[in-house]
């Protein structure tokens, strides 16, 4: 099916990233969930809040549990999450004594905010690679260009000649505060999400901040009080992204423009037309500005999201397993672009009058 | 891959819809640019604009080509549109002296956008069925339940009884409204495409409103001049849609606050927990809210695509593509969640006092 | 104050328009809810509900009653609306036994949303002007130069040459759609609202509907149903304007684009920099670009708003407050900058070549 | 005029803060841009890019000049913005040989940025106070009624018992975070904007830096380079202010469920009905999420406007100037509301059971 251009059997040559689209694929939440039920059996052993034992056994099932994904499906349409089902099937698999240890004190939330927030942590590191790899390409540009003429343009009327070195920066400067502020995001809110039932670990007793934070040691995430009702995580990694495309839509659109009026740029490839062949069309460029505008969108849905109702607000919830996906397939599609843009420049400018 | 809940392989169960995305599959779009292709020939030919026999031929191979999909994969990187590869691949299928009337005096666009048209059409078609079943049962409950005492609040306070009745009646009103509309966005905004390169049909000459309108007829959609680059049409169908799920949002969100007050309301089913096995959570009723306000978020990138700069945006165009299609998604997921939430209803409001 | 630029000492000879923001004033408002007041007194009379000459006296005092403004926003403070204060004004100086006939059967919302859909049908009588003379202006243009050639653009490169005539198309066409949409609204999406407390009528008995009906006559809106809580009405209004608004933005955005590759467009006026006075900047045409995206941005709103719980949402309907006025703005301000930018065409096109 | 709630006469009762409005009156805004073309005189001089003499006279022409507003209002509608005039002005004041050394080497979106960046560092010094108001006041509360039992509700079911302290934690915990956050925001995004024509300050050669720092530094300001075209902090900006209504909203959503229910929550006050006298209407609880959502739409385009074209774009700037000051407004409204509603709050949750 192909609702979404980032997973479009035909798209996806444009828009699509396997490399990032593989950590939201069902199988890869299934997976950081299981990732999240064994270390959290381990954690909760190390405290002496299940038996060491039983932990060992659920890590062992964890480890290769193949889910049973029709029953998943069926269970989705009737609970709204994939948790209760999984951990069902789970404790089946486990079976005996160990099997109510499985998701001991947890509840569904955990588990789905946990595998959100270490898929997202991959995703990152990914996306810290593909920023840096841009911002690479954009100094080549300027030690090939940066001299260069350029001719600057303010309310769409030319104004006075700049050099492409001052161009350069309005896009490459905002890039470089993005992966400070990637690095940032990491220690902050990616956070491990344990609060149990309502919130308050009632299960764990004195023991609930020292499993926690073996918990997040375990999982790689920063440790933090639940987050459960409290969504300005979401919410500030949403904001990341939509900054990224937006200035990355900046560098298409001036890009587009500048193949419009010719002369001062020069790029490889370009799409072609249906009716007219002569023309090189600025793909990339324009999907750069489609993206940006999207993300710009989708961005409004994450803040509505922050009124989270009560202990849990299945509908903001909702709204965000909805949003969140397509802004990170809509970065990955972004930095890809870019990349490729950034790349399929020959000449930038018109060389310095001596 | 799964970023889009509505084709997840596990969410697709509470939110999917086999009947609808079947119409926005890349099958589906490719059969629907062969049947505009088609049509076109024929449409063409009618009117002397290109052999009759040509035609013929272009029909044939259009009711059966299988387009190489992963060429067009790689196209669609280049070219940002499916058209021009299919195009060609078409033109190869086809052959000798034929060949060149493939496509004759169209453009990508007149393709893309009439596919989407065709596939709107069916897609209305069955979101009219949907909408008419709802009102239906919403009928049912009138008649079983009208004249039962309900609670009246205003501003999240109990402000004094009113019927049943009262209530159903902001549920359903809005929808036989809806249904009204869906009837005349067939007629006025369910239109071919046809322009050529830029809007002009400039290769007919004097037969180019002939054969658009020929051509239309073909295809049972209605007569429009080109709109390659005014998108009124596709802002009043998102609009549509976003009315139509926020009204079913209005819906969800008074049968959750129904469930949390109690004893106004019971439901057969409802989905369990992970952690308290003793909740009915109103998942169809909190999810109709979430996809209220996620159309509610869309509908602003549609109309921001109205910005759609000279014959031809590729970046306004491309917009729409990441838009419309979740939007879809989203309606046909509240019309199949309020339907099964209506159904599900056993009892609304309190019997009248005698 | 000026947080809104509509309304701001200095902006406003950009942005503002004081015809359209006279109905928009809280003075309008008052004077608006008096009028309901008295209209509904004279309906209710009429039918029997409250006594002739207290309608009488009512319909007298409202003609002139000159409200205690610094009360009011005390109240409104307090209570979120103003008209629970301006009724206890009213009855306190209508006094005696017709006191209690003030507002009889009536809640706030009726007061509220009549008062908007009154001023909404007296704003939008006059875009239906403005919209008219931009059309008539664009017929000059089309009379003037619809011959002349212009470089075709698609996906930002020049493609082939079309005529200023197909341009013209595309932006006159979809306001003259919008014109006739504007003259369908009035009559189904300008209505009356009347609902009391709790949207029953309760008070009325059987007299509600007849009393109802008499109401729009004399307020000259249609007659419908209580729409208390099915905000589709509302939204529709915001999604005429956004609409206009949107499509004013294409023709600011094509106009910017003329300017900036030159030669095709001739414009009397244009702004000052202060850096570089050789510079004439397409403000109003930028400036219609901003109010699309600005219009396109705020119609999210009122579609979040179509989720208004229960009987009457607080939140939902204060969220409207917030938005539609601005948009009422907005749209003032394109209609006025785009007719000032259509009357400032001097030469569009280059001459056909012979 | 009253298109705004935050400057309505009658809903500023409500919606208004005087204090913080007075940094967004037009008034402020030409009295910021006069502090800073003093400072920009006075930078310039300490460099020898203008005469010392220069500097001191226009320094106290712009310490005491009174704008022509009629002219400035004018000029605004031909040139979009309020500086070129204003510099006019402010030369024709100074007169003589120092005349020209006005506004030298800058642009008008230098002064624009500048004075916007100068009243929000004013704002934000607010919004910490009254952030740490209500942190302190839920601090109260938490030592009140902390230890009181609350019914913890997930998916808007009663799920199982928490305790007062748990559900403060969700209101109070964001807010600390956005504290650190609006502290850091101060030196990362509170920037000083100079960049002159295109950017580049080409009239002050070697020493532009310099000045640039001098000029930050006599503002109060963080130095940056010029940010004309890079409009993350702007977006920035506005994350912070959506996030800190969202989660307002979050706290007025909760009060608002809790009034409904009952039982756990006394107020003192609440507002009265037109048509139910008996009621007491959570106002302040649902106009903060009326401002959540007011903010989240918002926030989007102002992510619209990172698409911000080549060196200056008309359109992009005048967005935020739509959209900005009105989330400034917002913010004012819902911290003036959430400082209130805490304090109005008797008792939460039941006394707990020894």
């Amino acid at each position: 099916m192909s609702y979404s251009l980032f997973e479009h059997p035909l798209f996806s040559g444009l828009m699509g990233d396997e490399e990032i689209a593989a950590h939201f694929s069902a199988q890869a939440d299934l997976r950081a969930i299981l990732v999240f039920e064994a270390a959290l059996a381990k954690a909760e052993a190390r405290h002496g809040v299940i038996p060491e034992q039983a932990a060992a056994l659920i890590g062992e099932i964890c480890a290769k549990f193949p889910p049973h994904t029709p029953a998943l499906k069926s269970a989705v349409a009737r609970d709204g999450v994939i948790v209760p089902e999984l951990v069902q099937q789970l404790r089946g698999a486990v079976g005996g004594d160990a099997a109510p240890y499985v998701h001991f004190g947890a509840t569904s939330q955990d588990a789905v905010d946990t595998s959100l927030m270490l898929r997202l942590k991959a995703v990152f590191h990914l996306f810290v690679a593909r920023l840096s790899a841009i911002i690479d390409v954009m100094g080549s540009l300027e030690k090939d260009f940066g001299g260069n003429r350029l001719m600057g343009y303010t309310r769409m009327q030319p104004a006075i000649p700049i050099s492409v070195h001052d161009r350069l920066r309005s896009w490459r400067d905002p890039l470089i505060t993005y992966l400070d502020h990637l690095g940032r995001t990491d220690k902050e809110f990616l956070t491990v999400q344990f609060g149990g039932a309502a919130g308050t670990l009632e299960k764990l007793g004195e023991r609930a901040e020292a499993v926690r934070a073996t918990l997040a040691q375990e999982l790689g995430l920063a440790d933090a009080p639940q987050w459960h009702s409290q969504r300005s995580r979401t919410v500030e990694i949403a904001h990341r992204l939509a900054s990224i495309t937006g200035s990355l839509g900046k560098f298409g659109q001036d890009v587009a423009l500048l193949t419009e009026t010719g002369g001062e740029i020069e790029l490889a490839g370009g799409g072609g037309s249906s009716a007219m062949p002569h023309k090189q069309n600025p793909i990339a460029a324009e999907t750069l500005v489609a993206l940006a505008r999207f993300n710009a969108v989708q961005v409004s849905g994450m803040h509505q999201a922050l009124v989270h109702e009560q202990e849990r607000s299945g509908a903001a919830w909702t709204l965000e397993w909805l949003i969140l996906p397509q802004m990170v397939g809509a970065t990955a599609a972004a930095l890809h672009l870019a990349g490729e843009l950034a790349r399929s420049i020959r000449r930038l400018g018109q060389p310095p009058i001596e």
